[in-house]
């Protein structure tokens, strides 16, 4: 039989254990046990300094709290399930130490606004770390791509060769996404960063509580500017899981291509043996697991991301039980994120480049086929006449087993007579690459440039991750 | 520093331990340890009838699992993230208890039929045991019907009053959708219960296994005709996530409802305080919280649905490292439901109807408008007509604040000169009740055909869960 | 202004017409119109039978409903926004053609059972043709697979070589996947072959209907056992939606494949040009467009289910507006599905196979070391330390550039004793594709078997699509 | 049979119709015919400014495009499916227009930057028009709360009567909600308000093109950085899908209580006739259908965010025809969220607000414990201590049918004598809501601050919707 609840003053009957535990949150929202503590200090030095609580009484929760606390670091909390949640288990551990008078610290305040403090909190603290980690990752490409300027390979689309491109340009492609994935971390702090702490149950209190002291004891810029609103808002977990969807996203897009090109039949890639693993029957295998376990874990977080949605759709104000269900997904987001970025950087900074296949690919397809309807069209063929008369030309090819740089100047000219021997020139993977100087093109020049203002972009940050 | 991986023969580096972690699973695979096991025994014993591994060797291995799964159930096993998986982990212990011979449990095998094997077997064994919980809803939904088919109350559409129905046939259209939820629960064991185990990596082997065998001693009905399918479908994960999630979806719709009606406003039902909890704030709340924690756990299950559709989608064949991603989201919605219908079945049968006020709701509205209407029709005038004139005086009984029955006769014959002195009777809340003898209408016939039924079907069922 | 509406009477102001296009269902629900004019001659043909309204009357109404049924099959009729829905836009046409006696057709009927008779009717139909076209891509696989037997290709895990299969063996795959999709479509039928006419608003009607009769004519196999849920449940939607989610993914699988072995790295396949699309820059592209498209119309899918689980969620009994939302998730994915099915049938049946670019893709990798392993294990070495010389061979050929075929007896046995001359027989890729004769593997004696069973399975469902 | 294709030249079979049909995009993309033009107009301008096409060629092109927007603009532009999407439509109708001239146009650009384009401009001119119903939904909140400070109603937690609150305050919590969502769509402009034009395929082009003039013309602040982004990245549509989705959230949950108070039971709002509906068979139904169809369409809405996230995962770079699925569900956003706003702004400022009923509600339940708690609180006695005194009062009230202002002062005492005669004073409703003083509380004080800060914030923002 459960205990007494703290609640439980007008109830007659209490719930089974196993009604409790279907619950009770303990489970999960310890994970805020810090937080919890923090706030509550924050709480009881602003009920001290208001004078809503005598100073001795609050001397002694404050003492209590910070026992508590150095207790939690050492791991010596043992939490329990009877006392539903870690707001709960934190006032009754309490109580058992200092007594009664732990009873104030829940003057003029509510679970609602606590758990909600104490979910800002959570995340508050944790969006820096995404967004160090993410950092982290693009130095790496940044790193990656400045040794592969020049290294050419095919540029895709509809995973068909399209046009010969720089290695280097690729990478700094998921720069660019990364970049975003960082302004949107960083939005989503403007939302994090908001104290609920004060909004009590729903309407705030007749206590003289003191909201921006409390607010800026614990390091928020500002305050609910309304209580209902500040118990009832989730809208910062929701960004959250966005962003973190569209995050692994790119992560999905970049490890799909990898898993291709360490492929047998791609081999422009190798990975280290320590971001790979074998079979347990075929002795030959080395799989890039690490990249496929990113990959399949993109629909984890989306199914975070709907979850919430649906669980707050249709809900009336304020806080309802379906509430508590926004915390899990949140968390195991954080715990999916972190290591996924952290071994994602490791894949990518052990990598072996095999430059050769790459350029090699360039040189026995068609995916020089647009510089020669250019090269037309430079002649004053309208692109779209030109356009066809290469389509020709690679219909030719393919039946004959040529490519465009393989023809003769006379089968060339049988198509085009504008065309002339510095055609050639133009047909080479490489100066196909180097000539494309338009801005943000895959052009030696311009791939340099992306990456001189990529890192000042980063050094401008003031990147915490160095 | 990372042990020398089983499969390890071709590699040189090793993954940092916090790469391995990342990409193990014995974290939650182990819930899967019995089955993983009984899928070994049956393996094993399989090589030794076909002759494929000796008679002694077969024997030391069946009494080396045997030991393992007694100490399972003993709580003694300790399990180890270096060996990655629940399967290399078993393996690891056996060869600790009985040396290199071990070895040889992997004949004919892969961790990829081993794996789904060990799926299929989880969810064929929870599957009956969901149907179950859902069987005990339904007998307390007709015990509470059976009580309370004269139980009157406003039916509604649009949350407005529509038309005064039965409680028990309230109550019956859920028993209904309860039926549709275990029909699929049912069509899933069908998917469920195929064997995949022989398929090995992706494609069978050379090795005379017996499939048939294996399939028997494990309890499934028949094996994957096709061994690259059965390695690679999660189809009945998909299933099962989908028949739950349409589950979710009608407990939310009823704990929705009851979430109003114990509220100050409805006052129809009340929750024992078993179900029911406080408030750390305001000492009179006693919250529904059970009923909005089920409701808000259809987002969960939602999300587990979509995060699996997504990372099955655009997978090639056969098996990749994103199919570690299947098993959470289906643990977690195992043990999301069982409780939850436990808990929702706790909360229903001991719930208190308060006929009288669901009555008095009838009667000082505007809900038997449509026996005006049908009274009218029946008379001869077309229902279309009909509807107008009744639509008009309800205008005016809101403007006078009188309800249709309390309108004098002079007064309704004013609105239509076929009303005669009879439509008093008519408009009484229990005789439209009463009188829709359409076959699965409210009237009390035909909820009481609807209960005899559904205990018939109940006992046909050759139900389980008595 | 908008015109006094059929249910008007009590209303004194009227919507503005953009706020009723806001509200009306007509745009989309027009696609049920010969379904709701099914539904009604049901009807009213059971209101004569059972004397509910006159004979005459009805016969004007049969007649008049009969016209407008003609001149919607010649393309003359005209739907009007104001009338909101399907359903009143009927009605209204009728009563423009035969008077107020129309008005007779709605006795005993409400637009909550209409519409939910209309789209079960909808569904019911087009169930049948989504089967129908999964079975001709079966019988396309079949074919394919009947050709290629002993086709040899690499079989992949974690897009790695893993062990030679059949290509044949590969395309019995997906006839299994297909197989379970057309099975859970024909369940799917079970919860839609049930007619909700006669549940009127939500509690049944006064009138004596006949339910069975209703049900009989429109081609119902039962009837809704109780009014509410009759007039309530989607669940009949939220299976076709996850359902055809489901077949999605698969479809999704297949083009994923298929981008890639089209592609210039692979090369096992080539399309007709016929569905393949060209660029308007790249001459030389020939683009998988549709094999693209199927694949991304998956999410298009997935998000109707999504959309459709949101919707219902929460939502208290009976009808409620929000149901206006089942319909266009279930419209689209109809229109995806079929023509979706079509295409990738008229793609798959006019592929090119290059067995050529397969078979030599088995024969410069480590494919066969599997083949090594199970030799070394026949011989009495534990699999696990067979498999550990083989991955140490492996090495050894990465390094010194030799498949495994290609290393000298003597190199093979210096890694162990036990291998002899006929070890290079087992290494050959027929051999060893050839061999797996276990049950569902890929042996060609095993890929013969499935083809038999399917075209039996398919005889035997006397299938409708020859 | 499909005419010859602009793409046509390498291709010897052509598409059915049916096949071309399923691939074409012009039966939805052609909402983005405007932009095209707009994009192609910038596009050529460009190119006579460089002088990469003749300055005549490119005035006639120019001359062309104006005449097709002209005509667009008056409706008299037809679009054919066989010229698959609105770029080969605008192309081919120019070329009939211009003759082969129009070839030129084409020249240093590709359809996959000229697709992004469009659809940048698309939303960037959407964006706007979102925030502007935003902000006119806001004032309306606005307005009504300012006449609403002192309306007294319950405040909510679970459904139940928590503490009384201020109607006004109420209100002020969603325009809180909608400040956020501004918020986000403001910030959901950065990243839309790039241009992609240049980047050509995917690799830019060697063309001397400008892309600042192209980017300036079409009212862009930058270009994309780097080209393979430029064609691959929806980032910008995945934040649109992403902050729809939470707006409709916001708003399902404003609909949802709108519902419960507009019903029978509530009875705190009346809406508008003009927003709402009656039955087709219920007389007297006044039914919310505008509130309930919002709510349902935020699944819609999830919907659209789902399936976007499902098809851009793990796709390859750069442009794959499942980016074609981007739009339709942009579209069918945009189409819901600017009625939806519009309608639901209607709705508010249409309504009746039954003061008297809301204040009424507070008087007859026990929803001033809390200020009974607090004020043994002031009094000293630890608030856990007290809130368990008053847990016991409520519990005695409802055996005796007395809420807590209806006890006598010496039944109080018994409970606790620190209970004075002031305490009457305390539990009255009016006096509970306007003693919440506390920052962002509902006392009068602080929702009238709450109205004056919004004030201020719209007029500061430059608010575009007077």
């Amino acid at each position: 039989m459960a205990t007494k609840k703290l609640w439980g003053g007008r109830f007659q009957e209490q719930a089974a254990a196993w009604v409790d535990a279907f619950g009770a949150s303990i489970s999960f929202d310890q994970l805020m046990a810090e937080e919890d503590i923090e706030g509550s200090l924050a709480h009881v030095k602003m009920l001290q300094k208001t004078g809503i609580v005598p100073v001795d009484d609050c001397d002694q929760i404050i003492a209590g709290l910070e026992g508590i606390q150095q207790d939690l670091e050492k791991g010596q909390i043992k939490f329990d399930v009877e006392n539903e949640d870690i707001h709960m288990n934190i006032e009754s551990i309490l109580t058992d130490r200092i007594g009664p008078v732990a009873g104030k610290l829940h003057t003029a305040r509510s679970r609602n606004d606590q758990v909600a403090t104490d979910f800002h909190l959570y995340l508050k603290k944790r969006l820096p770390k995404v967004i160090d980690e993410i950092t982290t990752v693009q130095k790496t490409l940044i790193d990656l791509a400045e040794k592969n300027v020049e290294t050419i390979m095919p540029g895709y689309t509809h995973l068909q060769h399209a046009q010969p491109i720089s290695y280097g340009h690729y990478l700094m492609a998921y720069y660019q996404m990364f970049k975003r994935d960082k302004e949107r971390f960083a939005f989503n702090e403007v939302h994090t960063d908001i104290s609920p702490l004060g909004a009590a149950a729903l309407a705030g209190t007749t206590f003289p509580i003191d909201r921006q002291m409390t607010a800026k004891t614990l390091g928020f810029s500002k305050v609910y500017a309304n209580s209902l609103d500040a118990v009832s808002d989730r809208d910062f977990a929701l960004e959250f899981l966005s962003n973190s969807s569209i995050l692994m996203m790119h992560l999905s897009r970049f490890c799909e291509e990898l898993s291709m090109w360490v492929s047998h039949e791609f081999q422009y890639l190798e990975l280290s043996d320590a971001y790979t693993t074998g079979s347990s029957i075929m002795p030959q295998k080395k799989n890039p697991d690490m990249a496929e376990l990113i990959r399949g874990k993109s629909g984890r977080v989306y199914g975070h991301l709907m979850g919430l949605l649906a669980t707050m759709k249709s809900l009336p104000l304020a806080y309802n039980k379906d509430l508590q269900e926004d915390k899990e997904g949140v968390f195991d987001t954080v715990k999916t994120l972190l290591p996924a970025l952290k071994v994602f950087n490791g894949m990518l900074s052990t990598i072996t480049v095999k430059a050769d296949n790459m350029k090699q690919a360039t040189e026995n397809d068609f995916s020089n086929a647009t510089e020669l309807a250019d090269y037309l069209a430079t002649k004053g063929v309208p692109f779209r006449e030109a356009h066809g008369i290469v389509g020709q030309l690679v219909l030719k090819g393919i039946q004959t087993h040529q490519n465009l740089q393989d023809m003769s100047l006379a089968e060339l000219q049988a198509a085009s007579p504008k065309i002339e021997a510095d055609v050639y020139h133009d047909l080479k993977s490489e100066v196909a690459v180097e000539r494309r100087h338009s801005e943000g093109g895959t052009g030696f020049d311009q791939v340099r440039k992306q990456i001189e203002q990529a890192k000042r972009d980063l050094s401008e940050s003031g990147d915490k991750s160095d």
